[in-house]
């Protein structure tokens, strides 16, 4: 570490929150706050249980891969299985075990933790759990009501090419994917 | 690719939309839709002008990383330069100078655009535009008045490795310097 620019004091202190929306999906709150500079101003942000996201890689080193709709953008992305926690204090991998499970079938052996991802830092407490999944057997999927998703097999090495291409705009898949990738080459 | 599970049809449709928040920062829409089986549902999301985010490098293979408080984990991440587009047309590159220039006081000589990023493709329509920035010069920096933000310079050989060990969790920071350590290593 070098080359410090400031050393601003950072926190900023909440007055009151609101709830302004309350959705399905969507908790959103709306709070009055003090900067550390002393002055008033409002944070908007989204209340998120959390969720999981899993690269479930085979023994050949293709990782499941799920072509799913997203709303917001009109369009099919490519992304790896992920779900939200069903209760704020779930265990996160018995999710990500479960999220792997109901939309591709596939049961792993052996977990590991990549970490936390914030997708949203600005304005969403979500953190996506991510995990590494090897160890697979194949078998049947249970998709929720109002999920539509196909899922392949995959490289992992043509699949860091497509990220680096710019062809695979999740953000959860992009950093999970490349941790893989970076882990595994640091293992060799 | 190999091993399709299934070949469903995944586009979902529009019957109408209502915006239920319009705030500061978060322009909150609850649509009406129907899924890809015919059955109806809805989608919450948040519609988003778009941001950029920047790894800036020096000759010396260290990266410009910033402290920011984020209010909805009421905590200080390590993330790298970002900030949202000033109007929905605005030229990414352009935008990505001024961030950079604004929040670090870094200029630099040569960009490379490493592609998009959805935060969050389930709930909003965000995208930040990621870029990597070389022959820095280190000028003064113009902080929005909201703004309270500390900069410093990290290896980034050092910085994959806090990555790695589940040390910087925002999500762009993740990606988009992975991204640029995936580069790198190619090209050697």
């Amino acid at each position: 570490m070098d080359r410090i620019f400031e050393n601003m004091p950072l926190a900023e202190k909440q007055v009151d929150s609101t709830q302004v929306f309350d959705g399905r999906l969507l908790h959103v709150y709306k709070d009055n706050i003090i900067l550390p500079n002393g002055h008033k101003s409002t944070r908007e942000y989204i209340k998120h249980l959390g969720a999981v996201a899993v690269v479930a890689m085979d023994d050949k080193g293709r990782i499941a891969v799920e072509h799913q709709f997203r709303y917001p953008f009109m369009a099919e992305l490519l992304e790896i299985p992920a779900g939200k926690l069903d209760y704020a204090d779930e265990d996160h991998l018995e999710a990500a075990k479960r999220e792997l499970r109901e939309e591709t079938g596939i049961e792993a052996e052996h977990y590991e933790y990549l970490g936390p991802f914030y997708p949203t830092c600005a304005y969403s407490t979500e953190v996506i759990h991510l995990y590494w999944a090897t160890g697979l057997s194949f078998g049947k999927r249970e998709l929720d009501y109002d999920e539509s998703i196909n899922v392949e097999m995959m490289d992992i090495k043509k699949f860091v090419t497509m990220i680096l291409d710019g062809k695979v705009p999740d953000g959860k898949t992009q950093s999970a994917v490349l941790q893989v990738w970076a882990r595994m080459n640091k293992k060799q």
